[in-house]
């Protein structure tokens, strides 16, 4: 194989498959990234069996072939060579060397004759989305996935698509984080399970706005992203998802309206009163004044914090676990939140008018006599 | 006590004098900060007993008093408090509150009757110099002290002063660094050696430019850096420092000048090839065609180098760990460098016309026949 090309391209290539490079492997071929030359274009490729990402770059090829180059390596040597043209070459005994400049790399690699490409997904059933769409949904839910093997299937989300709308859900037990989108055109219904790490991993690599587009494509066990030059594959949580309709026709009477970085502000200020290891509560109460109380009392000290609010309905004592409250506040775009509730047992719900987001947070039991 | 300020004032002070709380203690009162309102003024200090650092902060001091608070804990909540003034009160039980707008919060603390001060430090013999020159110093010459506890003396850096030049020199049995700086008017003839880590959290702190100005007070057994409104005090190491005037005195008869930062970037792609654990060299080897050669070879792979030079004297082959020639270069200001050797067993010096800066770097034996 002979290959020449601009270094930033290949170094945003390697950036963008490295994601699917396995770290924990005893298969030295899955710690690689394949550089395949054929047909005129070469192609990038990592493979770790659960997530496959291919993507092209710009470039020439002097003479088709494939090499399957230790991806940590190859990373680190092309992004410290000088912004300018590299070579690649590679012999006949697999030894590859990287020309740049007035260096000469030789650098670790295989034959990549036993490289696992991508799965072939075929095109029936899929859906279209704006690239920065995809980044935000994931971003807005993926906080409140599992990360616990154990219940395997809170480690995913549910993506389900039903009259044309999008729905994705995240849960681990205590919250549950959704977010609905109304797609554009006709479109399939459908529902799978995406494993969370596909998730993080495809945000990062996702760089397009409101007008890039991203296709999605649903086979029976795998799901196929397609934007620009790259094709990432993951394998699909296999199983059931939890019925969430239920909780979602959940009856409220307590609407509270605030602005979000206020109070953001003060339950940042309460965690710092409360360890990881005791689990208490911080205590909400909403009062007929138009304020809201918020209190911590642990063994390190107590805060007592004041916040103005739009208050419609009964007034409510409730406790919360502070990280659940912050992580769906901290995603959330808009600059007031409206807050919903029914009792200090029920959960509350963290949503726009729109119900284009939807936060369902558990509260903690709190004896509300004592506030 | 009872006292007020503005946070962003209490934050800074906090920061500076956060340096000296102690991380590792079984004694909870070096985890404190000593808030002191006392003479109108309010006073800031941590004291691990080798590091003290003591800062006055502008606010009013309402009732006369001493607290020590949990340095961690308050300075989470004050960074996290609104850009406002805020009020720290304790009431005769030790208990503190901090007040600042809404927020009312109770923080852990102890008595302060327990807190050591700093110690009294005579002002007999005292050096004064730019903040800016004092944090380049130290920048410059901080990479080489040892980690190593049972090479005490190692861990400490010589500030040597002495016809009113001051010179430091810090060493770890494999390379000297030596800065030499002017003093200004007439200064005493003094040699100490100053803990690492105290030098450390000072370029830390030290915020001012090539006009604010650093006193520094020898005495015994301590040494006293004063600056602003921020005091200073760390215990030496005692012992004998290193004779280096014999390494100083070596011959060179080869002299070769390049570009630092192109070298750099040839030393940090050679670094990718040798591992932490294989004590490879790099193969400097600088020919009459006016090119330096550099050349890594492992069992990862190899590495060909070539860099314009400007070269008097004979050719020469040598061999360096990668990583002590990169240090010195990296905090090297200009923008080519003159490395001096003499043959592939004797160090090599990076240095300036002026000395006031001095690398001295062992090499690494190799066998030359080979290259």
């Amino acid at each position: 194989m002979r290959i020449k090309c601009k270094k930033r391209d290949l170094s945003e290539g390697i950036n963008i498959v490295s994601k699917a490079v396995s770290n924990k492997t005893t298969m030295p071929i899955l710690q690689c990234i394949l550089v395949e030359a054929a047909g005129g274009r070469i192609k990038l490729i990592a493979n770790d069996l659960e997530l496959g990402i291919e993507t092209f770059i710009e470039g020439t090829v002097l003479e088709e072939g494939k090499i399957a180059l230790e991806a940590k390596f190859f990373s680190d040597i092309v992004r410290k060579l000088p912004e300018s043209e590299i070579n690649i070459e590679t012999n006949s005994d697999y030894k590859t060397t990287v020309y740049c400049e007035k260096t000469k790399a030789i650098v670790p690699c295989r034959s990549g004759e036993d490289f696992s490409y991508l799965p072939v997904i075929e095109k029936e059933k899929s859906i279209t989305l704006s690239q920065m769409t995809l980044r935000d949904i994931i971003r807005q839910t993926i906080f409140s996935i599992s990360d616990n093997e154990n219940t395997r299937l809170m480690t995913g989300e549910f993506f389900d698509i039903k009259n044309n709308k999008l729905s994705v859900v995240s849960l681990d037990g205590h919250r549950i984080s959704i977010r609905n989108v109304e797609l554009k055109g006709e479109n399939p219904d459908v529902s799978v399970i995406v494993p969370g790490k596909t998730l993080q991993e495809i945000s990062k690599i996702l760089s397009g706005g409101i007008d890039d587009e991203v296709s999605i494509f649903f086979s029976d066990n795998n799901i196929l992203f397609e934007f620009d030059e790259t094709r990432i594959v993951s394998r699909l949580i296999e199983g059931e998802y939890f019925k969430i309709s239920q909780m979602l026709s959940i009856d409220h009477n307590i609407v509270v309206k605030t602005d979000r970085k206020d109070l953001m502000s003060i339950i940042d200020r309460a965690m710092i009163f409360i360890q990881e290891t005791d689990k208490k509560p911080i205590v909400v109460s909403v009062k007929n004044d138009n304020n809201m109380y918020i209190r911590v009392d642990t063994n390190l000290g107590s805060l007592n914090e004041e916040l103005e609010v739009e208050k419609t309905g009964d007034e409510i004592i409730i406790g919360f676990n502070p990280k659940f409250i912050m992580d769906a506040l901290r995603v959330i775009d808009d600059d007031s939140v409206n807050i919903y509730m029914y009792d200090s047992k029920s959960p509350c719900f963290i949503k726009n008018a729109e119900e284009t987001y939807i936060y369902i947070i558990l509260p903690i039991n709190i004896n509300t006599s004592i506030y």
